[in-house]
């Protein structure tokens, strides 16, 4: 079985493996405040050129979503995003664990607008019976998104527009953000993140690292005793130097993050016209590393018997989409071997 | 500085480590659902003598205490406790953010008795008000506990007795269970916690790997939808299999997890009989990795200048209360040394 | 001024006032533990047919969605409700608070049908990633809903038999009860309630007392401590007596209760009659005491001077949907007024 | 039966009863935005000598209680307080259930002191750990307390300065205000109250209405939104109006707040003076409307054929310690019968 169902198959990079057996025995103290988290937050505060920012460093995305917002919510607020928000379908009702609605605005295709922000945000505001509804507190997008989609620079910063307006911050899930600053037409880099949102994470877990989200907290306001909410969400690791490792794996003067997001997407154009030249259109405009081809079931069972993908959604009686994903470590012969049959399902 | 401050100052046994690196490039679902957490289960399963248990793997501890109890309290329940457990102190609250309170039980050396616990049941059931204080939910024990000292079999199967009394569910608190399992004095075995809890954890990151905790739901009753729990607490690992490989390293049959346990103990034992020889009482009767001499404050400074330890509390003015820590990666040199400045030092 | 913005415009029936007056004196035991509150359960008993039914009285309706709710469900499971569910939309996020999402099934006209209670449970229990998403614990409707309109018997019957097969309670808000029970074309008596739902309230605040909601839960599996989770709410009213009084004034022998929702029924189809004949369409078709015409723009200005009603959405550039809500205290001559300026103003 | 067992086991003053009646058929919009609520605020505010106050009415006081906790704390914050104190003991665990930790002190008779606060905030922020402990993020204080015990106004000044130099609110619980402000030795006004705590409540409930418990926010910053958690926490009742006239009545010109409260300590002295006389000892030094006297068993036995009173807790083998409440509604007829079996049952 040649696995695209996720972008979490394999363990993580060997230069990042090789830099955990290095430092394996060396003694640090715990729960992240050690030399290599150290290390590891002056590459990214660099690259995010944000020499102020605070970085923690979570395990996974569930975490960091839930601690972000969980340290900013008050108990009357909740977190505005798509309805496809991860923090809306995926994540087992944590944000309302912790005691918060999510509240949603429609999105086909897992983006939302600054003009969909700015009219929910007013009409809360101008309902008289406002008090009885949830205070939205904080505006979640994701970028890439669910959906494999991207924000572009300007609409992210209408978004912030329409935040400073209600003087509400934006968060930025970047569970995948490798792959969205690798995708082709981006245009945003690691420093308009962390100039445009009040908070957002840079996600290590999809893109070459065991585990790892990275917290950008650029926002003077909201950095007051985030580790506090670390602890409290099971987030603060007791060898938090695994965290640090890994980071400045990802992020010293290799610059390993870009080059194996890099890789992704290369594969990823090369699934995509290969579900192209087979004649298959695709659920969403994705130019990441998950791709949403519309396959006819026929087509799709023949392929399932080699291949693991994940199911998405019906299409209608005859076909369906479907997710295939590539990552850092996606083997290029496989995607040729994927390439080839399909043009023998296909011709 | 010679680190002696806790038990999660280095990485992970070489042998986890080789497992993580010979594995890296297999292919698995996500979530724990792969072969290597399959094999892991099967192991600790053989070790508990327990064919039917659930096993689940998490992060971390204060995740898994969290996990553990939330799945199990309704919306008007507590988790009693040791004043000094883990749950109460040092986990910044994440039962109360859970929506539980955490109803505490006098304790001078960690360990609580039945007859306390019987004690608190019975006054809660006989409470004509009791419907307006927080109904006890779970009994929560940990074994080693945070002061090092250790139940008997006896205690804890008197404390479980009246557990199912009062039909609440056993939970134990595992983090540095194999350290208790190496202790002189201990007659309790992976089988016996299985027997006697309705649901305990088996620890990791204090015993071996880069982290881990395995818990072990023998009750029947207390298995369904656990996994619902450990996703919205944000432990469902997107890269499960890191688990299931580190518990391998531990369970196979090399049996790491217990030698390198027997390894600290007897590194601890040697740094007890240092101090005990220096003329030092100790504030716990601990026969595990945590040893707490009293010392007087000069000593401590003294000491302070070249190795790490814990201050715990003061004892009188001229003496303090501090925390000495060995682990599976803990020198033997770096012990003789300690114990040769000790000598130096007080002679 | 005249009121017709909401059921709860004035205190209470003046045999409810008389009752609290002479028993103003009388010494009883707190928190509904009183003699009072036992008959007042005997009549509610009897009204259902449900002699073993456990019967909570509580302030308010948000307190009883919200304790009903927390009572019964884990923390892993959500609430299933239409969109436009009073616990989805006006009570503050009190479901979340709780720490429990609210699913929600679209509807048009504030009820949802049994196939889609149906399909959500199928489509939940059939997903591969169930655990990744909130698991559904309980249904909750309201009759007469949010919009004024109501369920049949055939409809709720069809909505438990789903609930059966998932093993699931369904819940019914009746904060409007006695309007739906005088409502033309209504099916339903307590009895049928008491029958069909696992649990289900009341409704008084709106209907003739000055407060009071009953809870009635005839399941017995839903009964153990639920005068905990009334307490942890803020709902145990230290003078319970008060509530006990009030439920005895309305479903004594003189049945108060079904008197005085008659008498808003024969109003509410009143006031629909006139603007009928004043060439009004509605937005919903409700047979109870919310009335909600689609008036022209110029008309709904002409109205407010006059009296007080609620916006409730726009229709189109030129036409809005208001509510007109009767009650038991409304006055016959100020529904004359009404439509008798109604007639004037589209003659 | 004569009841002292409580201080609600009556209704309400006749003039408050009567208040209700008169204004029963005024029409009024809901949620506390109508004219009489309006004119309470304005007569608390004026007694509180704080015309800037916010003044919110809720029902009781462990919705209040939970509510003003609730705005104010973040996620990661718990309450400090007696161990004795309400929250702590006789709330269902209402404000853990909101997610935050109850930090205790210990107290023996209700009270706690300014260095007590302080040690403990000097003992949070000097912890090197703190990130793993809950942040105390509120002081609470009753007064009179759980013990009917009194703090001076230079006790709560100097908890004040404390919270002050530590920058979090101090909070006082006044359900038995009125009792307080009427004992021998007070020496607080309300307007003491308003400018000493930056949020407290005046109790009605116990001191003459049917329900109610008055919010004074005197602290700028903690207003806004305090609406959103008033409705969360299903405290905004719909008829608030109910809850105005009820304050008009206790402090419109007659001032019969005050009135009511004298007549309950004077009653409450007399008791204390029959028990002194008896020979008995009092558990706390109460000038307040409970008294703690400490009865031989004999002697319990016998005054609880005729007498309601609660059980405290034992004090030896053969004494026992008890609760007498006077309260508004107190018959002085029933005290001196109590005080002349008293006399005969110890000559």
């Amino acid at each position: 079985m040649i696995r695209f169902e996720c972008d979490y198959a394999e363990g993580a990079l060997p230069e990042i493996l090789d830099l955990l057996v290095k430092t394996n025995f060396d003694q640090t103290p715990g729960y992240s405040t050690d030399v290599y988290c150290d290390k590891a937050r002056e590459y990214i505060r660099q690259e995010c050129a944000a020499p102020d920012a605070d970085v923690h460093f979570l395990v996974g995305g569930t975490q960091a979503n839930k601690t972000v917002i969980q340290s900013i919510l008050r108990a009357h607020q909740g977190a505005l995003c798509a309805a496809t928000g991860h923090i809306n379908v995926h994540e087992s009702g944590t944000i309302e664990a912790g005691g918060h609605k999510v509240l949603t605005l429609p999105s086909d295709d897992g983006k939302i607008t600054a003009q969909q922000v700015k009219d929910y945000l007013h009409g809360h505001y101008t309902d008289p019976t406002m008090e009885h509804t949830v205070q939205p507190g904080i505006v979640y997008v994701s970028n890439p998104t669910e959906n494999g989609t991207m924000y572009t620079k300007a609409e992210l910063e209408a978004i912030r527009a329409v935040c400073d307006e209600y003087d509400i911050p934006l968060f930025l899930d970047g569970a995948r953000m490798g792959y969205g600053l690798a995708a082709p037409g981006n245009d945003l880099t690691l420093a308009d993140y962390a100039r445009i949102c009040n908070v957002f994470y840079i996600g290590a877990t999809k893109v070459g690292a065991l585990f790892g989200e990275a917290v950008v907290i650029n926002d003077s306001r909201l950095k007051k005793d985030f580790r506090y909410h670390i602890k409290q969400n099971g987030g603060l690791l007791a060898k938090g130097r695994l965290l640090g490792v890994q980071f400045i794996g990802l992020f010293d003067e290799r610059k390993l993050y870009y080059k194996v997001s890099q890789h992704a997407i290369d594969l990823a154009m090369k699934i995509r016209k290969g579900f192209e030249e087979a004649g298959c259109a695709f659920r969403y405009n994705s130019p990441t590393n998950q791709q949403f081809p519309v396959l006819e079931n026929s087509l799709m069972e023949k392929l399932a018997e080699k291949y693991a993908f994940s199911f998405w959604e019906k299409a209608d009686e005859n076909h369906t989409v479907v997710r295939f994903c590539t990552s850092w470590a996606t083997k290029e012969e496989n995607v040729d071997t994927l390439i080839a049959d399909l043009k023998q399902l296909t011709k």
